[in-house]
């Protein structure tokens, strides 16, 4: 299994700040069907600052929560919002997707949201992950896809500059547009009675909330994290990318509409519990 | 206002095959939410062959509904499901959306499906239609929008038949592209408690029905069915789009994936009934 690759939207404050926005906007949408039973023991790949860690261990108070990071500030982040939440049933660690220190068959779920997209080979992970569930265990696997944008006004240079994004994602490994995907991976992985459902983002003038919350402070702000990349890449020119982030911030206003699905996958590792 | 425009996808009997299996298949995704109050008055524009008047007709069975068309053949055949499905709640006529023979104010609901895709000016026929509602009367908007598609394996040459779609009917004064503009255009048109919801079909292998039913019956026997126009119009070769053909067809194959978002809009004619 190949080594984590950089992570495309970094570690700055601004971009946590972002996440946390995102996961607070987010929530139910991709979450609200999500729930752990009493007892069952939960590997959260990837958490990050912990902006889905809060939910899911609030959701499910009883289950106990493995939640692992390769970032150590994103993990003390994490440890300082779990603290602040006054969660009992989290467990943090730093580990590497690379060199995990679980035994094999130990979790009833794995949770994976927002890390395949950086993966080069995201099927050997998901074997590698398969293995830590018991037989008959359960996977929940979610992730975006920025081929799902839809937007009015629509825009040539909003669009290059969100394929300024997909492309860097890319060259360091990952794939922007992996949600669409989710259902031939999980099978490809090995996992039965694999269940896909998209989770659609609509945000008009009728939807203040989206329309801050996502169009804004997610979509829009995470491609303009990317501009000083995209221009040192030679992807943009700077009057390009910027008329870009124009017309995405466009689509924020009064008769603007911006649309984004986020995919969300569980399947079962197959075999029957002991 | 202007007089409908050449219907870009035809009246040919396949076509019609091809509306009554995108009907049956989508019926509970745009319609399960749609139930007019009985003795309420509903004008149903563009009824084409009856596809959406018998769902409408059968979930509000003291409605009354009259459902107009300006092709005679469409009629015909509407006429004839009409009378199969034994439906005495329904009123057809042929009427064109230039010169109504309505008077105003009176319906309290007007229902519009797959109709302001093929206007030059979607926001005048709303304005007109606006006036046969009674003050406080509700309007239903549904279209389809193409840049919502979204597939896996991704082709370049599927992408390149879809724009042969768009632009064929861009040329014939419609906009395949619609779906997400329905909020600004209800809202210029002046209607108010305008409120527009995404319907998303999503299709793998789990969900067999969908992959025929609207993958291979509806969308890709939509992009199939104007080949000849494209080829005529100079817009790609026999090869180039056969590929997309092919590359479509693809997405409806074992690990094949294939998403469209419909959009339905529901608003309100200001004033309040008498």
């Amino acid at each position: 299994m190949p080594s984590p690759l950089p992570y495309v939207h970094g570690y700055q404050p601004h971009e946590q700040d972002r996440l946390a926005d995102q996961a607070r906007t987010l929530v139910d949408l991709l979450h609200g069907d999500t729930h752990f039973p009493a007892g069952s023991r939960v590997l959260e790949v990837g958490c990050g600052v912990g902006a889905q860690t809060v939910t899911l261990a609030r959701r499910s108070p009883l289950a106990r929560f493995t939640s692992f990071d390769v970032s150590h500030e994103s993990l003390a982040e994490a440890r300082r919002r779990i603290g602040q939440a006054r969660l009992g049933n989290v467990e943090l660690l730093w580990a590497d997707l690379a060199d995990l220190p679980f035994a094999p068959a130990t979790f009833d779920h794995v949770f994976v949201c927002f890390v395949l997209e950086h993966l080069a080979h995201p099927v050997q992970v998901l074997q590698t992950l398969a293995r830590l569930l018991k037989p008959g265990g359960r996977i929940t696997v979610i992730e975006g896809d920025h081929g799902t944008v839809c937007f009015h006004p629509e825009g040539a240079a909003a669009r290059a500059a969100i394929a300024c994004q997909v492309e860097l994602q890319r060259r360091a490994g990952g794939n922007a547009l992996i949600g669409r995907t989710l259902h031939p991976l999980l099978v490809e992985a090995g996992f039965d009675a694999v269940s896909v459902s998209p989770r659609q983002v609509y945000a008009d003038a009728s939807r203040p909330g989206w329309v801050d919350g996502f169009t804004r402070k997610t979509f829009n702000a995470m491609i303009e994290g990317v501009r000083s990349r995209a221009l040192a890449a030679g992807l943009a020119t700077a009057e390009g990318f910027d008329a870009g982030l124009h017309e995405l911030q466009r689509t924020a206003e009064g008769d603007g509409v911006f649309c984004y699905t986020f995919f969300k996958g569980v399947a079962r590792m197959p075999g029957t519990r002991p």
